[in-house]
Parts: structure tokens; C-alpha cells; sequence
């Protein structure tokens, strides 16, 4: 990852990911574990306070730990093994009392949600940040005119503010299923050997767990992989909403089209061998994310149907995987942020670009207008030939219609032929937007 | 997909896919959007009459209606040409009504959210059987002990009621996922060319719309697959939350095990060349189909980055797909149901299973209990060498522990070695998800 | 997939994979078996010609087999029931060699790989028309001028016939590997239940079989998915490529690029709305399919760790997917041809489009002249700044240059700024090309 | 990646993918570009003898080299400047003939392909070692007696070799597309801004160049990707092949099963909490990357459909992706050898299995033998009543049969109920097998 960890992921939030930190939100959990039993009674204090202290990545030899995860099959087995080991060290009845009732999977597991729960944090707090430069964008560029095109054809005008509002839109849903996967998948894994709990991580004790961490307590989910396949899925999602902002950046930013830029940084987007370039690149390193992140997600759905009590491979192949979601996630976020913040619009080119079909955009708006007079059915047609007869004459839509003399006066045609006459419910549409965001 | 409709799919929520069943959900866009354009004085009572009476499927003319679809790219295109011709041939002036103001997207979006509609409607009520299946089987369960395994590994006994009240949980989630995803994803599409609106489909004339067909009012979601997203990932979990159910019941019924059983049909599960088979195969079907739908829910995903107003090629690409990903999950659910209902459960094989390791399987829970006298560490050395031992002289746990004079009297280790004695909490988890299935 | 069965699927070779035809290659099967049987004497030879005559789709009940596929999971043994019973009829002994020593899979991956046999038969005579109208399109624009792009920014001019030449030669390396696979995909499977044979289809027989059906011969792959693997990735290999050429072309299409469009024909890619547009519907029909396609042969690869001797859902999982790669490869396939085919050139526009950046295309060109000169670092430098001035101040490069006094006459300048001097091996790689597809 | 880099990955390959051997091979080709342009006269001995001492990467700043990676978009364009700088300290007039002619693409393409030859060199020979230790395998247990298994239900007897003999023949089948992917895959990218090359990179120069690098020589592949994606797609196969060996190992390791298990290691497979567990690590590893693989595999598919003659994403998507690939299929394959070269094979286990289901796995042999005498379907349905007595008075089937005076005498009887009278043609089906393993 490092060679591309500044273009496909976020310097903000790696760390969250290093082994360190794995290793230390593990321990974390071993030493909430001795608390929350102490505190229940069911080890001495003394026990939890000297397991408690021992509980630091200093204490740890990273590379046995790597070479010890091979034969274990998992982070857990050999950690506990040295954390047993430190405070067998520091006191031998302490050490008895180290990861009691609990399975190596309830670590692993647990540690992996107290990780969600630190990248929910950064998300929604970046993602505000990123809905407030949507919000500042499309305020700005309400009434920015531009071409709506579908299929990649010029089809009718909207405003670049419309455009943004509805990108703002998809972001604020994904806003709420966060908000809604937390309760899900924010949740204590601490159930023993075969999920069925035991006397030393009792109800009172995980109760007490869940509250030190600010987690959900629940039942064994050693198995049930729902959650992590939601929370995947969720990110998934953002994703394809912040790549499909991308996409249509890349698009709009084609020489042809040339409506927005990146932001210029110094040295930024520049091709080594075409000096004039100005490359997408921040889009597209969106891009290349939204790639491939619905394949990671894909590779939790086909991890879970997992066997019995707890899996032989999927459960692992989780692992990786969903950090990778997370980072990748990340890089997104972050790159999207850069990419609103500092887009640049070209309203004149916008302008120019609602000129290039020589009126044949403002077609829709003159047969609506006609079909009020000659029924719907006859305006499409009559339309769609003055079309045809404008382009094969090489003639603006608006003179070929009064050399045929339809059914509306010039100062009719004049208005009908305005982008401000011809962006629908636009406005509106935008208002009702950016009152929901500022709302939040 | 005929020859196999009966093995991966629901004969009861096929109908709603077929081509007969679209179609007429689209002409019932096209009643809706006139009657409400009338209701707001946007068209004629009298057209919108006219219009709805013409919105039938006997009307149509399939065979030319898939040969359009070839050229216009979309099926509205060809059905609102079709439908215009018929009103037509009614009333000259009705026909300049017919689908004013709407593009085909919005024909094509609605149709689908309206057959999710009609598709979660049957969802919810088969989950609920699914779950009242589960919820009997577990209270009857409840205390039929077996092994739990982890890694393929016998590990402790559970009970099953504990494996079958782990199962419920995960269908629960998908319920309340199923249930968040409602506001989100059945909302109507009615945007016209541009995602922009227009007069004649207004504020108000969406809200009668939505009324009538009882969906949320929404912005443009033309190029905003996240909702779609969303409702394919959230089947996505389901089938794999069902799936997982699938894969323990295939692992149960395989002959060295032979702890559960697939209900037993006239004809069903034999094979051709081996007459005493009980193939597990409505479990087969479930697991072939959560092989399937994973990378269905990909595709959903990465046909996300839809370009600008309407994409061309992404958005096609989820008609069939997402149609597939309900009926297949449809296919789960229904075989799920028939799994559960009528599973047979052969509690002697399950008890006769715990003794297959010779006491070792309760190897933690003697090392549990000699923690408390001689430490952690020190009784899972002392066990584990017991263990070693009983193995290559194919003792049982039990007499090798009382050979080796351990700190527990025979009392107590005949107690150790009795399934009621280590199955943690099995009962009180099974009772709170009981607690909780019951009360929905 | 009936409604959308012209715009994503091929109706020519649609019938190979109706029930009928899996139900008669499954009967082929059949026939096929007695007659290698009877001709080592395994079984009369009455017997297998009374077989023979009872193989035939007439004779099947569609309906009993579809529900009886749903009891036995699988649609070889209700076939070989009824196939059974009908030879009963006609003579008692000759049923008792119906399927005599195979099992059902062996016919279920046999008529796979029948099926298989005919689509590529098809496949391989429509890829060389695909590449027929490939090498005819490259001919006609070997020297038709138009943009490089990377990164959807205007490069360096390239001809029209340098892109399809490498479009073609991507496809040629498909029609290779599809030529590679055949031996490894076109295999008999005749294992019996287990994959270890027996005498009733012993070696000889197998022999006799695989020259009938002209097949290779093979050891069990009843678990060894890899060759159906194999084949789908080849196939979604195909699918990628040719939805690179529509990718090209929709953008080559869009408004405000106008190079190329797709053949018109009445009807075609019209609007509801917007009667001007043009839309890429055919392309469109392609992309959609390469969004889809990727994903199915993933769910054969993930359908790959099959168990033991047969496995339990993950083979099953592979019947309806690797027909859905198939059927909607056709459909690219047939659509690709229709596109290329039908493709309209606009040489003009592509001439306009190079002038789009005022000379800006021909920087690298003239700092590779310069190079020579002043060395390639100065040269670099020297041109970009040229062309931050050209377009600050809205010039024409040469204008800037000229004004700039670089090292090169205006004479040497005019050749640098013409699109012929700026193709580097166009030519010659075309030629290359071109020289080994007409070889084939 | 490093917390399981020794789980899931090869030590020692994954040197390979270091961001200093990236650099290392990215440095190579402007040595080797250099040097061969020298050869053709294009640029002074000189320089390229200067260019080549400066390629090594330590002279290069990673930082730095890591931050404008951000900003330019790819490794290529700010490596190239560094190693400008670089060389115009030791000799200006040298400077102007780095990286001439070539583009970033053409860096990072190449650069790819040579790692993908070394990755090559390695994975054909520890394939090598893989099919060794399986033709050993093989031959040791060709005549273990064990029982096959379809649907997870005892079928009918085969031996080990045979087992291991048809998953020898997966791999082999691997190694043949790894040596037919080769000439396709393993090819110079040398083609210059937009693909059509200049007289810097002229035919002699890229022949030169090839030469050097032993690789092909080839057209622009900037946006034709089927090369990378079929090369994905042959190791995800090969990891489909391996997972399939590793799900039957967890499978035969069942408790219930017990017939085979991974080598021992000191602190191998543990668990935390159960101290007599045997778990299968390594195949839960393998079982890991087999569900990863497929969906990069599906990432490399689905970013096929790159635009014009460079794509904005796409191809940045495929740079850690395909190493991934990489690095997961040679951990997925050194993990293999550690398991079949460790793998401990319980022969009486196999045999006690045998006997299970008290003769039921005859059953078919039966039913064969007396179809000679009272037909196939006669002898089917007696042979399925027997077997349905036999199970519900729990009596072996040959006492059944017995006891209904079935037409075989208790001779013939005794043979049928023998494990080497009902393993079919395993014998000859191993043998066939290793001699193909032999002679390659």
C-alpha cells in the first residue's frame, strides 16, 4: 500500500489501521475485559489493575507475533500468550486471570469494532465537511446554467447548482444509513469458545464492557456477519455516490466539454509528455476506488455462510478486507473533499456548450409548449421533423421553426429558446435540497 | 430460467416479474400520472379517464413491444408510443395527454419501486413464518444438547436451540434492514427529461402520485443508484444470513454426522445411482443461490458511477439484475422455510456425537475449573498434556484425569463432564432472543 | 429475460439454450451412451437402438420434470426417470440400460459442454465477421486524423484507424484464447457417481463417446471446476474488450464530441422527450452487459471449492450462471457487430475537434523538435510555458512560439502543427496489423 | 498487510512487490530504454551509460517520490523528473535523453510485466514442488481405501490416490495456462503518449529493448487489458484449484471425520480455550484467499472497459490490485505445499469410516450386480427397499439381503461389500494420471 497510500487512501486515518494500533485496540480489549471482571467481582482488582498496566503495544514483540499468527491461525492466540506472559512477569496470580472466559475471536472481533467505531467517527465528521463545501457549491452555482445530458447527449438545460444538489442528496442518505448501521454494527463481540457465554463474561460483565467502550452489548455474532456485511455495504455505497460525482467530473473536464477543473496545485495533474494536459487526477483516484471497493464488499457477501460456531476461512477472509474498505473508503472521502472544495467552474464555457446543438436542447420546451395547442402527440412530431430539417440544413432550431411557421410568435420562440425558460422545477428543486442540508 | 424455476426460485412471487406483470406496472404509472394531472387540473378529467381505461396489458402487443425495446433502447419508449396509439383510436384529444411531462426513466424507476413494493409486502410476511418456524424449533431445542464447532472442530457442546436462536437474530436484523430500507428505497421516480421536473409533473402533482400509489415523494434519483444500491445489498445479507443457516444444516446431515435431517418428500433428495442417499437438497438450492447473489449486488454497486442526467449502459444494466437478486432471494426464502418447517432433529445421534472425543470436548471447562484452584495458565498446561495423553492411549479425559490425581474430585469431574455443565448460557441467550422473537 | 431478450441477448443463438435443447443434449447424452455401450458389447445392441429412439424432447413432460427437479436437485435424475419409463414401454429390458453406469452429473456437465460446443461454433464464425468489419473500417480510416486522448483530456492526434486496429487486436487475442480453451473445455464427463468409473463406462466407452460427440475424453472434473472457469473468464475477457470499443464510442458520440455515431435505423435511439437526441442505444446495450458479465465469472470462481466428490450447492450454483455469460456474451457479440458495422464516421468533426485547443496537441510534438535542439528538460519547459501563455492569453500555440522566437522556422513549425506529422507509427502499426488479421 | 503478511502471503516472494523493487524495476526500464536507443544511434553511448549508472534506486527520495505521486496521478511522471535531476547532475547534456519518446503508461506497464515475470519464474517452480509432493501423495495412498463423498453424504468407496491424483490434475491443468498465458501476458509496453509510438520507440528500438528484458515485444496496450485480466484470471483459477484441495482437508478433518490432518507443528493450530483442538490453519488460510481472489479478479474484469488511449481510473485501479493477486495466489500456493507436504493420513480411520453406514455405500454395487440379472430398474427399486429395511431394523445391508434371498449367493455378496471391489476404475484412473505427473 505504501507506493500509492497518499493517491488511494488518507494520511488522516492509516494510522487507525497500523499493527500498532490493531494490536493496541486488542489489548485494550484484554484490559476492559480484567476491569469489567473486577468489577463484577469475579477477579481480584489487583489482578486487573497490574493486566491493566501490562496492556501496552511497548510490551509487545510485533515479529513473533507475526510469525506465531501462522501457526495459531489468528492475532489473538499468540497476543494473549504474551500478555500472559508480561504479567506472569510482574505478578504470577494476576496472570491466571488474563482473557478469562473469553475466545480469541471475541478479541479479534472486538478490536475490529472499537477500529469501525474510530472510522465512523473521522467519516462523519469528514462527511460534514464534505456536505458543507456541496452546500457552498451549489448555493453558488443555483442559477449556473448548464446542459442536463443523459445517455451523454446534450438532452435539456438544468444549473450546475441542480447538478450538485442532487450529488449533495446522495451523500446525505448515505449520512443516514451510517447513522443507522451504528446501532447494528457497533457491538461487543464477547461470547466464548462457541458463542455460548460462560460465568466469567456474564450478562452484568459484558454490560459493563459495553458501556467502557461505548459499544452495543449482543449475543454471539461469531457467525451472524450480517453487521460487518451492512457496515461493507454502507461504505460501499458512499463510494459509488462520491464515484459517480467523479465521473461526472471527468466527463465535464473532457477538452470538448471543459465546463470544471480540478483545483491546480502546483505540479498537479501534468503529463510528462503533453505539457498542456490537465489531468483529472483527483477524480481519478475516486475512480479507481469505486472500482474496486463493490468487489470487497462482494468478497464479505460471499463470506457469510460461515459454519457452525466459528468458520474455517471466511471469518479470516474478513480481515484484510474490511480494513481495505475502510481505507480505500477513506482515500475516497478525503480526495472528494479536495475535488469540491477547490473545483473550479467554467460558467462561460457552460453557456457556450448550451449554444453547440444550435437550439436543438430547447426542442422538449418548444413541443411542450406546442402540445398545449396541438395535442402532445402532433407537437412531438412536428418537432421532431423541424429537428431533422434544422440539422440537415445546418440551421438554428429557433429560425427553422419560424420558417415553418408554427403555432408560437417570435417573442413566444425567443422565450422558449432561453435556458432560464427551460430548467423545469430547477430552483425549486435546489431549495428544498439545500434546506434539508442546512437543516443537519 | 424455466427449467430450474421450481428449485431456485418462489412459484409465488414469480408472477410479479413477468413480462405481463412490468408492463402493466408501467401502464399503471401511466393511469397514476394522469388521473393525478388531472386531479390537479393539469390535463382533462376526461383524458386522464380515457388514459386509465386504456392502461392494460390485453392492449399491448408484446412481440412488437421487445422488438422496440432493440431500437428506442428502454422499454417505456415503445409502451407510451403503443398506449398513445390506443388512446388515440379512443379520443384524438385524450392521446396529446398521455405521458406528459414524464421521461421513460421515470416510467421504468416507478415500475420498479413498485414491484419492490409489492415484493417486500410478500418479504415480510414469509419472513415472519420463517421466523415463527425458527422460534418453534428452538423452543422445542431449547435443551437438546450437541457440540458446538469451531473450525470444523468439535469444541464444547451448545445446545441446539442456541445454534437455531443464533439463526433467528440474524433473520431479525435482516427484518429491521428490510424495514429501514423502506423510506429510502420505495420512493417515486418522476423527474421528467432532466431530472429538473417541470409544470405538468409539479410538487403537488407528485404527491397525489405518491399518495395514490402509497411510495415517498422524491427528487430526481436518475443517476442516485444509492437507494437501489441499498435495497440489493440489504437481499444481498439476507441470503447470507439464510445461506449460513443452509451451510450448518449440509455440515449437520453429512453422514459421520448425522444430527439433523431435511425433511423427507416423496421422491426427494435420492440420488440416481445411489439408493440410500438423503441429499441435502433443498439446503443445496439455498447455498447455490448465496453463491449467486453476492456478485449480483456487486454488479448494483458498480453500476453505480452513472454519468451525469442518465447513464448509458450502467443503469441498463440493473433491470434484469435486480429483478434476479428478488427472485432468487424470494427462491431462498421460500426453501429456507421449508428447511426450518421441516427439519427433523435427531437428538440421540447429537448426544452420541458429544462422546466422540472421549471427554475432551470438556477439556475447557475442567480447565476452567482447575483455574480457580491452581491458575489459568497452569491448568491449561496441566489439561492440555491430559489431553495429549488420553489421546495416544485412547483413554477417555475423564479416567486419565483421575489417573493423574487432578485437584477435583470424581464428584466434581463427573459434573465437568455432563453437557448441562458446559453450555455456558446457552438458556439464558436462547430465552432473551425468545423474549424478543416473541414480542414482534 | 424475455421482455429485454433483443437488446442484451442474441435471438440467434437464444433456442440453444431454451429448455427444450438442454433437455434434448441431455437425451443426446443418453442415445449417446447405449450406442458407445453397444458397440463394446456392454449392452445389446437392440437395447441402445430402442434408446436412441426414445431420446426425444416429444416424449418429455416438461412440467413433471421442472417440479420433479425441485425433489431430486438436479434435472438429470427426473429425466432419466421418465426417459426410463418410456423405454419400459416400448421394450422392459431394453430400460434396464438406460444410463447404465453414469450419473447424474455426467449428464448435467456433459450437456454443458455440448452447449458449449455450439455457442462457440457460433461464437468463433461471428467473431471473424466482427473482425471482418473491424479490418474493413480500419482500412477505410488508416488515415482518417483524429484526437488521442488519455485520461479524457486531448493528447496527440493519432487516425481513426489506429484505435480500430487496436480495438481488432484486442479481439484477435480473444478469438485466440477461445481457440486454447476448447481442448480443456470441451470434455466428456463420464465418471459415475463418485468420478472413479466403472466397466460400464470404461475407458473404450469413454472413447467411443468423446469421438461421437466430438469431445476430448477426461477424467472426472465432477469437483474440478477449473475448466468452466477458465471458459467464463475468457468469455468476460471477450465481453471487456468489446465493451472498451462501446466505452470509446459513447464518448466518441457524446454532443460535444460528434466523431462517430451509431448506424441510424427508424425508430432508433430516439427520445420520448427529447426528439433531437441521438442516443447510443446499441452501445449502451453493450455496456450494460460488460457491467454484468464480470460479476458472473466471479461467481464461478468463487463456485470453485467444491466438496469432495460433488459438491453441495456451489455446482449447482454454475447451471444458470455460465448460460447467463453465455447468452449475454451473444448478445454483445451480435450487437458489437451491428455497431461496428453500421459505425458512421464524422471525419470533419474529428478535423474540427483538432483544433480545439489551438495547437495545444502539438506541444509534445514540438518540444520532441525542440529536444534535439536545446535538450529535452529545456524543451519541456520552454513549450509549457508556451502554452500557459497560449492560453492565458487565448493564442494559438505557433502564434505564441512564433512570437516567443523558439529555435524552429515558421516553416519547420507549420509541419510540426499538422496532424499527419504528429501520428508517430500510425501507419505502420496499422499496416502491422492489418497484416496479420487478413492472415487469419 | 504485515500483521498477516505470514499467514496469508509468501516471504518469500513478497520482496517482489516492495515499493523499492517497484522502483527498482521502474528504474530498469529507462536504463534498458536508454541502452537501447543508444544501440540505434538515437542517443549518445554517453548518455545512456550515464543514465544507466543513475538508474538505482538510492539515489531516489521516497518521500518525496511518494507525495507527487498525489499530485501527478502515477509512479512514473515523478520518478522520471527525479532521475532527470539526478543524471543533469552528472551530465546536463545526458538529461535530455531520459525516458525520451515514452510515457508514464509505458513505465508502469512494463515495469508490471516484469514483476509479473518474476512472479512467474517463481509460482512455475514452487508449482514444481506442489505437484511433487502430490505425485508422492498419490502414490502412497493409491490404494488407500476411503469412501467418496457427493452432497457431503457418504456415496461410494474410492481410495485416497484417487482423491489426490484428480487434484493433481487441477494443477497440472494450471501450469498449462500459466505457460499459454505467458506469450501473451509477458510484453513490452513501449508505445509513447496515445499509443502510436515515434521514431524514439521505433520498431529496432522496442526489438532491442524487448531482447534485453526477454519479454514480447507488442502494439499499445494502454486500454486493451485483456493480457492483465486473463492473467488475473488463470491465478484465480489456480486459487480455485488449491481451495478446493484446502476445503476438502477441512472437511476430512472433521472430528466426525477424522481421516486426514494437517501436519503437526509445535504451536500449530491451538486454541486459546481448547486445548485439544487440532484446527486446520493452514487450510483456513488458503480458504481465506479463496474467497478474496475471485473478486479481484472480477475488479481486473471489470475494469476492462477503459476509455480511448489511456482511462481516467480504470487502469489506477488495477496497480494494487493486481499485485494483491499476486501476492495472495503465493501465499495461497506456499501454504498448499506446507499441506500436502505435512499431510498426516489416518488409513484406519478411512477404513472404520467405511463402515458407517453399515454397508449402504454398496448399495450401488449391489444394485449393478443384480441388474445383470434382474435389470436396472428391478434391481434399483429391491436394492432401495433393502436399504430402507436395513436402516429402520438398523441391520447391515448384506444381512438384509440375506434375509430377502436377493439372486447372489453370499460369495458373491462378501466381494460386493469389499472397499477394492467398488472403488471402479480408481486404479487405472491414478495411474493414467501419474504417468501424464511423470513425464512433465
Amino acid at each position: 500500500m505504501s507506493l500509492y497510500s497518499e493517491i488511494f487512501y488518507s494520511n488522516e486515518i492509516n494510522e487507525l489501521f497500523s499493527d500498532k494500533n490493531v494490536v493496541a485496540t486488542m489489548l485494550q480489549f484484554e484490559a476492559v475485559l480484567a476491569v469489567s471482571q473486577a468489577k463484577e467481582g469475579i477477579i481480584p482488582d489487583s489482578a486487573a489493575e497490574i493486566i491493566e498496566q501490562c496492556c501496552h503495544t511497548d510490551f509487545i514483540d510485533f515479529e513473533r507475533l507475526k510469525s506465531d499468527i501462522k501457526l495459531s491461525g489468528n492475532a489473538a492466540i499468540p497476543l494473549v500468550k504474551q500478555l500472559t506472559g508480561i504479567v506472569k512477569k510482574k505478578d504470577v496470580e494476576a496472570a491466571k486471570y488474563v482473557h478469562l472466559g473469553a475466545t480469541s475471536q471475541d478479541v479479534v472481533d472486538t478490536a475490529t469494532v472499537l477500529q469501525i467505531k474510530g472510522f465512523i467517527d473521522w467519516l462523519e465528521e469528514r462527511i460534514g465537511l464534505l456536505e458543507h463545501h456541496l452546500i457552498a457549491i451549489t448555493q453558488k452555482h443555483r442559477n449556473t446554467f448548464m446542459i442536463g445530458r443523459t445517455l451523454l447527449q446534450q438532452a435539456k438545460p438544468i444549473t450546475f447548482g441542480l447538478k450538485t444538489a442532487l450529488w449533495l442528496e446522495g451523500i446525505v442518505r448515505s449520512k443516514a444509513r451510517i447513522e443507522e448501521v451504528k446501532k447494528r454494527v457497533l457491538m461487543l463481540q464477547l461470547s466464548g469458545a462457541v458463542g455460548s457465554q460462560n460465568q466469567q463474561i456474564s450478562p452484568r460483565v459484558k454490560d459493563i464492557f459495553a458501556v467502557i467502550l461505548d459499544v452495543e452489548t449482543a449475543n454471539s455474532w461469531h457467525t451472524n456477519r450480517d453487521n460487518l456485511a451492512e457496515f461493507a455495504a454502507v461504505l460501499g455505497i458512499l463510494n459509488g455516490s462520491l464515484g459517480k460525482i467523479a465521473k461526472d467530473i471527468t466527463l465535464l473536464m473532457q477538452t470538448e466539454v471543459g465546463e470544471v477543473f480540478e483545483g491546480a496545485a502546483a505540479g498537479k495533474g501534468g503529463s510528462s509528455t503533453m505539457p498542456h494536459k490537465r489531468n483529472p487526477v483527483t477524480s481519478t483516484a475516486i475512480l479507481a476506488n469505486a472500482n474496486r471497493v463493490p468487489h470487497l464488499v462482494a468478497t464479505m457477501l460471499t463470506g457469510m455462510t460461515q459454519e457452525h460456531e466459528r468458520s474455517a476461512g471466511l471469518w479470516h477472509s474478513e480481515w484484510e478486507v474490511l480494513t481495505d474498505i475502510m481505507q480505500l473508503t477513506a482515500g475516497t472521502l478525503e480526495r472528494s473533499i479536495e475535488l469540491i472544495e477547490g473545483l473550479e467552474v467554467e460558467e462561460n464555457r457552460m453557456l457556450q456548450n448550451l449554444e453547440i446543438t444550435k437550439g436543438l436542447i430547447y426542442a422538449e420546451n418548444v413541443s411542450l409548449a406546442l402540445a398545449s395547442k396541438i395535442g402532445k402527440s402532433a407537437a412531438h412530431e412536428l418537432v421532431e421533423n423541424a429537428c431533422k430539417s434544422a440539422v440537415s440544413e445546418r440551421k438554428h432550431l429557433k429560425e427553422k421553426l419560424i420558417e415553418l411557421s408554427v403555432d408560437l410568435s417570435e417573442n413566444e420562440l425567443d422565450e422558449l429558446f432561453k435556458p432560464e425558460n427551460s430548467i423545469g422545477l430547477s430552483l425549486e428543486i435546489i431549495d428544498s435540497i439545500l434546506a434539508i442540508g442546512s437543516k443537519q
